[in-house]
């Protein structure tokens, strides 16, 4: 069960884990953060997001009140403290109290646990629709809480029959709201865009898997049009792993159907991350 | 003293107003504030500002809990209690205490009261210095609570020894970071930006005496190059009023000096605001 958060560093139960008002993230949405999940009680891939959650907090001019050690043992002494064996973590940095209403000052450290979550099995059969969305996330290299955009679209995207969105800037393809997007053209080739994007961790592990199974992997600027001359496509984020995309703006990709290669990702992203776990557990 | 905040419809101690860390400000930085000035116990222009309020909201999708008169009633309340005759106004509506990490669900509002701010008297004797940035705010009609850019860059302005910034998107400007913008061009004519800002109440009540006073005023698409062909240009804020702006860039704008146009804006404003509080009280 999830009894406790750890807040500020300390071990905090649940309905006790608030923060005052005058909080930056409440009064000037001024916060970064990271999610991943925990398997086996061990945070997975956790020197990596521990990196870029610093990186974020820099780029914001935040200081993370601990080491990045500290920070993974805290990650790890919430999951003991809980007991369970599969979650979702979530670390919030934000401005902290802040005095004139503007100004940074001693950010709060929030590490949160919630319920593992997954994406409904079928979509990985089916594939999922994607509409495009002309949008370009503001300071995209950071994670910022910084999610209006995401989350307005999703009724237009349920009004729609779609299930994610494609961002794309000046006809160049960006990435969803909280994933990245892959294309595979006709020759096989996997392309990602590369700049103005969140650097997702699991984007990077799935291009290392790709390379590992002998796929060119080329990371660069994405014209919109190359989306629907794609043999495949797929999302990645930690929640989703590799997610195959079938359709945009009503056009299906390729054949419309999930790909062989799509397939031939996840399975070796899942491999990667039983991998990780054993030689952690 | 301010002793109070009124939260979700309870007057509260201000160090007990505190929210769970699962609300969506602090999760996802969703939710909208506005903020304006009271003035002999009364607060100042709460009509637009409410108004405002609701339509920010409703452009998030949000449901404010109260009608805008019992919202009204519950500033005058807090003012009251509090009993202080001159103050700040921040409501704060977030996006509430969600379950799945993303979704807004029963929105939290907040009312909370600060000390009245003002800008430095000498800002308005020798007018301030602003820098251009690249930035188009993320659905600017809407006065949400994301200030990542502008807070990120108050450091680059102090170290280059402006006092302000002027957004601007593909060579049109927009509006700085809490305020509007406004030009007076070699004929006396004043411009400033229509689409894609705020909807600042001081800046519409300034059109307004501006009007009285017989000035034209063009409510339009304004380019960059304007700025530096302007004989004055001035910010709009609840906070600075009419804030004389003399100099772009570090190119003085007009003569470099304090305009009599802005100052006669300024008066007026003022002028405005007396009438206004003495109708109330």
């Amino acid at each position: 069960m999830i009894q406790y958060y750890h807040i500020n560093g300390e071990l905090t139960p649940v309905a006790e884990a608030q923060l005052h008002v005058t909080d930056l993230a409440i009064m000037r949405g001024y916060g970064v953060f990271d999610y991943f999940r925990a398997l086996g009680g061990r945070a997975l891939f956790v020197e990596d997001y521990v990196r870029r959650f610093f990186n974020s907090a820099s780029l914001l001019q935040l200081e993370v009140p601990c080491s990045q050690e500290e920070l993974k043992e805290r990650i790890q002494t919430l999951l003991d403290q809980n007991g369970e064996e599969k979650a979702g973590i979530r670390l919030i940095l934000t401005g902290g109290y802040t005095t004139d209403s503007y100004t940074p000052v001693k950010p709060n450290l929030l590490i949160l646990q919630h319920l593992y979550a997954s994406y409904p099995a079928e979509a990985y059969e089916r594939g999922i629709k994607m509409l495009t969305y002309d949008y370009r996330r503001e300071l995209p290299v950071a994670k910022t809480i910084n999610y209006v955009t995401g989350i307005r679209i999703q009724k237009w995207l349920k009004e729609n029959g779609a299930d994610a969105v494609l961002y794309y800037d000046n006809d160049t393809i960006k990435e969803s709201d909280r994933s990245n997007f892959f294309l595979i053209d006709q020759s096989g080739k996997i392309i990602t865009p590369k700049e103005e994007v969140l650097p997702g961790i699991t984007r990077m592990k799935v291009i290392e898997v790709a390379r590992e199974l002998g796929f060119t992997v080329e990371e660069r600027a994405v014209k919109l049009e190359e989306v629907f001359e794609a043999k495949e496509a797929f999302m990645t984020s930690s929640i989703k792993g590799v997610l195959p995309v079938v359709s945009m703006d009503g056009k299906a990709i390729g054949s419309g159907q999930v790909g062989e290669n799509s397939r031939q990702l996840g399975l070796g992203f899942e491999a990667l991350v039983e991998r990780y776990i054993m030689a952690k557990v």
